[in-house]
């Protein structure tokens, strides 16, 4: 049985328990979010026997916002043992799920030793590898045939991988308006499918066949996780015909998972101005009937290349008050180049960042109670408990060993003339 | 006469036709919002005959969104080449404002040297200076003579300084429940006057004195930047009695600046959550009849030192969004110590990203047209193009050059799997 499947019957699983415990809220009240598809929790039923001290997470409304880091090859950059690296970088950092969007040598082989070294849930876009295979045997994209991707999809699914990024809702209808575009499609796998659809004159395998996708799913408890293959590349572009024709294809697709058992969530945008980052929450959450919302930034400008996890920590913080579950972090490479592990660190932590800033907001039971221990060790000049509570605890003592202080208490700011310190009396 | 006093007499300074070409404004809107005093356009009589080629802008309501770096020496850290190197970079990184913030070292030589080489407005703080002098000479910051602060100020307004934070709404019947706080007092100015007037048993000189400020500030049209002098330094302390109380003496002290044709602005927090944003915007333009607001952030959490320069980027995008005008940077050195160069370079981008974003969102006319030519020219793989538009012009050839490339159109996250390549039939 699904987690889902469980729910419905009022079955509390093991994971259900331990993921209720990371929220500190009643297992049976995940369970009754998991029920109305609300939340999900992504965890393959071959997880538990790949991974040592699997932490299986909920993703969904009322939880602690999560956050995704994307890791993987790509043919200019193939380095397995480098992408490992990445992999302890952003559990270090603090991830709650990792993606493997290898594109590049031995992909089976890079994601079973990223499985294995992943006690956190793993996400996959599995065309990837149906078109790298392809391109391996001089194969174009349109000649990839649906029961080669679909023995692709089966294949995760016995590999433990927990969640797949499905293109589902690009379909010969969805695309009709891209033409409008300033930044055409910018979704690889999007991209993908419409070439095929374009090569074979057929609708998406992934619509037109969405019941065996179904059974896949269902039979590993894999979450889909409807990907977004026409969101927008560029702030022209957010909240056009195209986005919302895919969603409204994808609304339709959530009913049909859920009716099967399935866990399924919804992945959005993209490039978004911040004045329209709101109303595609609101908008996600009413045609996909309150879907958890995996979000990719959104990006709130197009100008800043280099710096697109501020861009992104500035949407994402916004899209998580608003109602979005899952934020997959964008790095300063984005737009670049592949990310390097400095790139990984700094793209979760700002994540995080955002994602808890939202938890803040929404009122998250005990989200501020991390702010008052910081500020209060702040408060008290206990540096220790300072990093110790800090979101990067090795970057307090790296600032602050720059230059020499006068005032072990105070820092290089304002050295003896600590506004703490004086209005206390205490300075001078 | 000062900006406001040719505002509302109608007449068009030199200053206010640059500063209206820079918005791409008729001049006389930018004089009707000076003269409602909603805009400030700070630049100091003095100001043109000291620096070559100064660029004088404008503040407020319909605006750009401008950005402030601060920068300065302190006593652990004092070197005036390097706080020279500190303002060309926050130059180069696009910086409209600049303020000297020292604390150490002879202050006036420092700011002289800055004013000299900066062609952007400069602010100070001149309350710093004055409690620098007292530690000199041994003196207590208690035995400071309101009439020794005064010619200070005086001093500031001979040597062409633009806006001086004046910290006003520091009273003794404002700071009565800062016993409440988690955090106390965490700005050095209010902090200053706290104590002196501790020492004395007596209000602020400020406050009491407000006309002598004024006349100083008239006399050489010195805008008054009424600092936050309890700004909550935690998001515990945001929006408290204490932070309301002072606000509601600046709203007063406002009317009586426009009263005396002195140009005034508001500064604002510090620690916000996400959610008391914007009610800070609307209650800072509420209390204080459309004064252009100047915040320090907001910073929407308190556990991420070493990363604040995202935490305020996320509240400034969404302050400026809301009607904040005026960003002064966060570093990422902020909590920990002096910025270095690059704190410096990262804190004006970042600010420079939240103004950016919110002018989008706010329909600053064209602001998106900025964006608009990045996607194009990202979309045309135009990497020159992209490196001339990116808000940090050298980033985009660092990344790149990092691996090489299979494709020199393409970049190694994808390679020859470039969604946007793939969609238009042109990938493989």
């Amino acid at each position: 049985m699904t987690q889902l499947e469980m729910a419905c019957k009022g079955k509390l699983s093991p994971q259900m328990e331990q993921a209720a415990e990371h929220e500190n809220i009643p297992a049976e009240n995940l369970r009754l979010l998991i029920e109305r598809g609300v939340a999900v929790l992504p965890v393959n039923v071959k997880t538990p026997s790949l991974v040592r001290d699997f932490r299986p997470l909920a993703i969904g409304e009322g939880l602690l916002t999560k956050v995704n880091a994307n890791i993987g090859t790509s043919r200019d950059f193939c380095d397995v043992d480098y992408e490992l690296e990445k992999l302890s970088t952003a559990l270090a950092a603090g991830t709650d799920s990792v993606m493997d969007l290898s594109t590049s040598g031995d992909i089976g082989e890079i994601r079973r030793k990223i499985r294995g070294n992943c006690p956190v849930m793993l996400g996959t876009v599995p065309i990837y590898e149906a078109v790298c295979r392809l391109m391996e045997e001089g194969r174009e994209i349109g000649d990839m045939t649906p029961e080669e991707l679909f023995a692709i999809i089966e294949g995760h699914g016995e590999e433990g991988v927990d969640f797949i990024t499905v293109h589902c809702g690009v379909t010969q209808k969805s695309i009709e308006n891209i033409g409008d575009r300033l930044t055409g499609v910018v979704s690889r796998g999007g991209a993908f499918l419409i070439e095929w659809m374009r090569a074979n004159k057929k609708d998406n395998p992934l619509f037109t066949r969405f019941d065996i996708l179904l059974d896949i799913a269902r039979k590993y408890d894999m979450t889909l996780s409807l990907g977004d293959g026409l969101r927008p590349g560029s702030i022209a572009d957010a909240t056009d015909i195209p986005q919302i024709a895919e969603l409204s294809v994808l609304g339709d697709l959530v009913k049909r998972s859920r009716s099967a058992g399935v866990q399924v969530m919804v992945e959005g945008p993209g490039h978004i101005p911040l004045h329209q980052v709101e109303a595609n929450v609101v908008l996600e959450k009413r045609i996909c009937d309150g879907a958890p919302f995996y979000v990719l930034g959104p990006l709130v400008t197009d100008v800043a290349p280099g710096y697109d996890h501020i861009t992104s920590a500035i949407g994402g913080a916004l899209a998580a008050w608003a109602g979005a579950d899952f934020l997959c972090y964008v790095t300063p490479a984005e737009h670049l180049g592949l990310p390097l592990v400095e790139d990984v660190h700094i793209g979760v932590v700002s994540a995080r960042i955002a994602g808890h800033a939202a938890d803040i907001a929404r009122g998250i039971p005990a989200a501020d109670q991390w702010d008052a221990k910081m500020s209060s060790a702040r408060y008290n000049f206990d540096w220790k408990a300072q990093a110790e509570l800090a979101i990067d605890m090795d970057i307090i003592h790296k600032v602050r060993e720059r230059c020499p202080l006068e005032d072990e208490q105070t820092c290089s700011m304002c050295s003896r003339l600590c506004a703490m310190k004086v209005a206390r009396g205490k300075g001078k």
